[in-house]
């Protein structure tokens, strides 16, 4: 299985660096999967149809960019992402660049051209989904070819599979949860007292907030998984735009206390049905499953026709977790062939 | 795709149920599941190789017994159970009987007899697991054919799938949780103030304890649990009488007020990992997530290599939802033919 990488960020690294070490176990070796075209935005780009070795990979982005790659026979260092989604030894398109939540572009295209080049899409950013998912559905079931994306909710946590493999044969009434780290994180901290712009200083010192924190604290990141859970579960295309998006920003040390005189908790919930979807700031009981969810952990409770409520809960956020959704995706395709 | 139901109780009436009101399913057309044969140990046995209709099988014990089933052309009504498993048109054999713990009989013989006649076997019996889970996982390898036991576990609440199938690529390393929710209940009630023996009295009123509730309150389900685990993670057979196993029977009021007063509940804990397993009451933080599991619901946490910590949330228990734990077995065994 012959893998393009679009992107080598946090995820992609993450993912080189499960192919490198999980190697030896039996499941990945009769995958036999190997990464021969790597493209990035500005660390450049290589092609190489024998494979790419992922230790080798990762040794030049830790020098500094894919320039630094030796010079083995055969290797190309000219490739666009366009020649790589559509090179004819590439079997899977894994699209691991940073999510454009404004229109998607240019990962929409891209895996369109992937997929009617019979490549195989697995996709770890969501703004291909957001605002391309009903096109790229249509797009894999013509060509016949998977389009996955476990990496885009929860990280690797198997939230996706639960619903629509593991709970097969039930019918999912309604997903809802929390679904971005960071605004969990703020909020467990803001309940222990710290304020808000502490809150968020803190998250951006781990790491878990990035430099501009709009996208989290104002709900779209929550949004667009709300969007992607629409699609996934109720084959639903729904309009980012037109969401009810409600962020963490506006609530006051007076919210939170109000909160915990009442014996509850903040905190951002998504929620998903057949009909629509919604992300605000919930007050719930401190009794609620979801209220012991804390820090930058996900959760996400599926209520089902025969099950009742579901609930999953785990990182979601991480390089390697989120590499691991890109593999396991993989591990799908190779049964599916 | 031909059943064998051995037993016929609340697990197998609410398995029936599914496939009467699912039938519309597309899921379940294509599975195209017939009840072909039917015995129970007191209320009478049915096959018939045109198939038992589900709507009238559930009619018929409503009304008392198999015996008021309609004559219908080429029904048989003296089959044994030993006839159900080796019956040349079963596909699948389902043991629904209640668990015997004590030795597994006569479900490990029933079970070995089924997989010797190239029958798939789907267990909701435990006892069958806890004293056969080596033989029965040879001979089902040495068959070809498949030994699931989705149901045994949180009922159907895809606990096995997610650390089986959604998480495969992860390693293991740990399973422990909340197996048992007639105790959990019994804790949740006694932390809100009720002594022991009100506790059980309401468990038992509201069918969540058995009128004998040792198995329950000694810890033995959630023992035969952890040695099932131990099984489907770690492919080990751990012998039942020779586990740390104890129950909640003598946890005292003091007991549940000193761990109120330290911030903390108790929950009964099964915990396995590839060298063994046991069962015990813990003391946990409330701002735990095993903590918000209340009353009749069961947790699971797997700890893995990459994903770290993944949490599964569900009912434990109920006729229809351990039917669901058969049913996607089912559609497991139609996906591998």
């Amino acid at each position: 299985m012959n893998l393009a990488l679009i992107g080598f960020g946090t995820v992609g690294q993450g993912f080189a660096q499960l192919l490198r070490d999980k190697a030896a176990d039996a499941r990945f070796r009769s995958l036999d999967a190997h990464i021969t075209v790597v493209v990035t935005r500005s660390r450049g780009a290589l092609a190489l149809e024998s494979g790419l070795d992922s230790g080798l990979l990762l040794d030049a982005m830790a020098a500094g960019g894919l320039h630094v790659f030796p010079d083995l026979p055969g290797l190309r260092r000219d490739v666009t992402a366009l020649d790589a989604v559509t090179l004819p030894s590439v079997d899977v398109v894994l699209d691991v660049t940073p999510s454009n939540l404004q229109n998607g572009h240019p990962s929409v295209d891209l895996g369109m051209a992937a997929l009617a080049a019979g490549k195989h899409l697995v996709l770890a950013n969501k703004g291909a989904l957001v605002h391309g998912f009903e096109r790229l559905n249509a797009a894999a079931r013509a060509s016949g070819r998977k389009l996955l994306y476990e990496a885009t909710v929860m990280a690797g946590t198997p939230a996706l599979r639960l619903a629509m493999q593991a709970l097969a044969g039930c019918t999912l009434l309604e997903a809802r949860g929390i679904v971005n780290g960071t605004t969990n994180y703020m909020l467990t901290q803001m309940q222990a007292g710290l304020p808000y712009a502490e809150a968020l200083a803190e998250a951006q010192r781990l790491g878990y907030a990035e430099p501009d924190p709009t996208a989290d604290v104002d709900g779209w990141d929550a949004a667009s998984k709300a969007v992607i859970l629409g699609a996934a579960l109720f084959g639903r295309q729904f309009a980012l735009n037109a969401m009810e998006v409600s962020g963490i920003s506006h609530l006051t040390p007076g919210d939170i206390a109000a909160a915990t005189a009442a014996g509850e908790c903040w905190k951002l919930i998504a929620r998903v049905t057949a009909d629509g979807a919604w992300v605000r700031p919930t007050r719930i009981p401190l009794t609620h499953p979801l209220a012991g969810v804390a820090g930058p952990t996900n959760a996400l409770t599926l209520t089902t026709d025969v099950l009742g409520d579901v609930t999953i809960i785990g990182k979601g956020a991480g390089g390697l977790q989120t590499g691991f959704g890109l593999l396991s995706d993989l591990l799908d395709i190779a049964r599916s062939r």
